[in-house]
């Protein structure tokens, strides 16, 4: 989510191709729109692992956690058409889908966790959250962390401090640091962030704010990826509900699988989150989101109606159950641990020639690899990190990078990601750090 | 968007169908959804504007403007198959089909609106709206209809008024009275309207509150369908802008082409909005919405980026672009002017007979039909609606009604609606009347 990879005019050489594309988008969409590297890659088409661009040069993907299943996945692009050339509408007449899509994805949960809302976009599924938290507990009061980014609705942009000084966090918003323990590390973690979270309150409550909720990303992405040690989380929980505040979980990033031995990032600390928020991954690129709820927190909610138009419609409920069967018998997540695993060794070994890597963490198929210009002071390296992504991306292997100082690359390929892919995303990681240690 | 049809426990003879149906959707998704009818309908298939049962009965869909070109469109279905088989990734990377897709979309308005920006749903969008005019303005008044409805996020759930006393409005919102010809008319609707705008615009500025923007739907779809006299939004429109606030049109409900005569629904008023959300028709049932706006507004919010996942992406965009396609090679626009005619006609005839029709208006193929208990004094037949919406549903036609008495009917078929289609509907109607007619 760092804007250090956005497209910079001029900062690379264009083809005539890429210049019109990239005037008719800036004449059409407007400023607000970014993309990726110097320079931008025009794609056409993605299977699996795989993006391919105009010239029909592959690209391993290594970064989009979208589609999740991989790119246009054939058992899910079979459940999209099949359902939509026979009926697409929404909730408010019976329908087996949405049913069918519920019962199988809150078998995934704790129990507790007993109902599930249907959204468009984690954004949305997020904004739900706030509505239901200030609604059940009364609060006003949301804690975030320092790099959080939680959506791009108003009150959800309040909670994204990643979005930069141009968006203002509310008032009733406090920022408590991400548990770091590279930086900031050691058993005492888990207190440290407790503590963190214990001084928002605090500080909500001397302006008379009462809190609503601790809103976490459970793998941290947006602030560096951060993942141990596992159970982390559970002294914060603890506290932010001592106080009558709910834990929601945010599982746009680390959800379906991602992390490998679990299926949702808290599962990894040991925790039952009050509400959990699902996006990105769950529909293999189309667009649905959710969250699961406590049935007790939507009692009073549950008075006024909240319909989401195209939520749950019969489309998107087939969508969503092809993707959790493809996880299951392809083992996506079987090989999210195995692989990841694998990624994580072989990153541990480039350490060894390439002092640049400072750390090496995260669980599964999501990892992060911070780069430093000294091991001992952990300055981060945040141009050469730049040079790192762009490097990549002419060497035809697609990454972006996370962090306060955009030096933490964030790898997270669709989860068919394969040992030969991991091979060929290492060996081209070391020829593009050993390109860079000339100008080390 | 009325809550009068929502489903009652025992209010009708439900099948074991239905009600493990039921009784599943109350355990896996709460309280907060709700369902069509007294007796729900257990839709299987869709085509064109029939919807079918699990039993296969035929059911002519006089309500569904999702399905605008018409349920599971060949060619919108075919579009969605083809691309989501080759690629389907997010704006980060270069790609035709957005642009393609904004290009053709702006060239149907007027040449101040020259940016879009996408995002799935119509919440979104009016979010959006709601996060610039701020931005642009300076501002935090808004001001909207006594009955609206603009969306499910935090910010335009407090926007409207039409969710009901268990959503509370904002501090920083006003509310005005829909301009109803019917109840409140004459020649002066636009001034009045336009100097209740004018009050609520002082109040906020007593209570020390700038005016951001004037947010309407302009058919007024839940207050009640006001279409007429055409121009009356024009007064009202130079009131927001005389004192630096915007005018939002909400095209969710009329766009698209179902007025008729027009591509939106503000042309009917000979204005240029500021911004123009999009939603529900815009890609006949998949996931989508989108934001116009003049380029001036959002130099200073472009600044932040703003990033939807889903939005624009390779599918969505060729699913719009079909949908456009559609609109105009079926003539669906002349189609809309035409059967709408014939329908407002058909039931101006069926006025004559049956004197609980107080009002028929609307534009093209969205009409609304005001039933009252008396036409001088204009009470609301606020139960009699509700029968003829179940009575109409028994005889499968589906429909629903609006206002703040839920006793006006909206009409708004998918736009491929045939003047055999219009007598069915037609002569359906006249049984229901004339059945109700004991009880009035």
């Amino acid at each position: 989510m760092s804007m250090t990879n956005a497209y910079e005019p001029g900062s690379a050489e264009l083809n005539a191709d890429e210049r019109a594309l990239i005037a008719r988008r800036e004449r059409l969409l407007g400023p607000a729109y970014r993309l990726f590297y110097e320079r931008p890659v025009h794609v056409v088409r993605g299977e699996g692992v795989w993006l391919y661009d105009v010239d029909g040069e592959a690209y391993l993907d290594v970064y989009n956690n979208v589609p999740s299943v991989g790119h246009c996945h054939p058992h899910v692009v079979e459940a999209l058409c099949r359902q939509a050339r026979i009926l697409n509408t929404h909730t408010r007449y019976l329908h087996e889908n949405v049913l069918d899509y519920a019962e199988k994805l809150l078998a995934k949960f704790p129990a507790e966790l007993a109902h599930v809302m249907f959204t468009c976009t984690g954004s949305e599924a997020n904004d739900l959250a706030y509505r239901i938290a200030r609604r059940s507990t009364g609060g006003t009061g949301f804690i975030v962390t320092q790099l959080a980014y939680h959506g791009g609705t108003h009150v959800i942009a309040e909670l994204s401090p990643s979005l930069g000084g141009h968006v203002q966090l509310g008032d009733h918003v406090r920022t408590v640091p991400a548990p770091d323990a590279y930086r900031n590390g050691g058993r005492e973690l888990g207190a440290v962030f407790a503590n963190n979270v214990r001084q928002a309150i605090e500080d909500l409550r001397t302006q008379g704010i009462k809190p609503a909720a601790l809103l976490v990303d459970t793998i941290f992405s947006s602030d560096g990826v951060f993942s141990d040690p596992a159970g982390f989380l559970a002294e914060a929980v603890a506290v932010i509900r001592a106080t009558g505040g709910l834990f929601i979980a945010d599982e746009v990033q680390p959800g379906f699988g991602r992390t490998g031995a679990h299926m949702w990032g808290f599962q990894r600390h040991g925790i039952v989150p009050d509400m959990v928020s699902m996006g990105k991954p769950m529909g293999d690129g189309h667009p649905m989101a959710g969250l699961v709820v406590k049935p007790e927190l939507v009692r009073e909610f549950g008075k006024s109606r909240y319909f989401n138009t195209f939520g749950g419609n019969a489309v998107s409920a087939a969508v969503g159950l092809a993707v959790l069967e493809v996880i299951e018998r392809e083992g996506l997540m079987a090989n999210a641990l195995e692989v990841g695993g694998h990624l994580h060794n072989g990153l541990r070994q480039l350490a060894k020639q390439h002092s640049i890597i400072g750390d090496v963490r995260g669980a599964g198929l999501f990892i992060g690899l911070e780069l430093v210009r000294d091991r001992a002071t952990q300055q981060p390296a945040t141009e050469e990190t730049a040079r790192v992504v762009n490097g990549l991306r002419e060497k035809r292997v697609l990454i972006s990078s996370a962090g306060p100082n955009a030096n933490i690359l964030k790898i997270r390929p669709p989860l068919p990601f394969s040992k030969e892919n991991a091979e060929l995303f290492l060996s081209t990681m070391n020829e593009v750090l050993a390109a860079l240690q000339p100008h080390h």
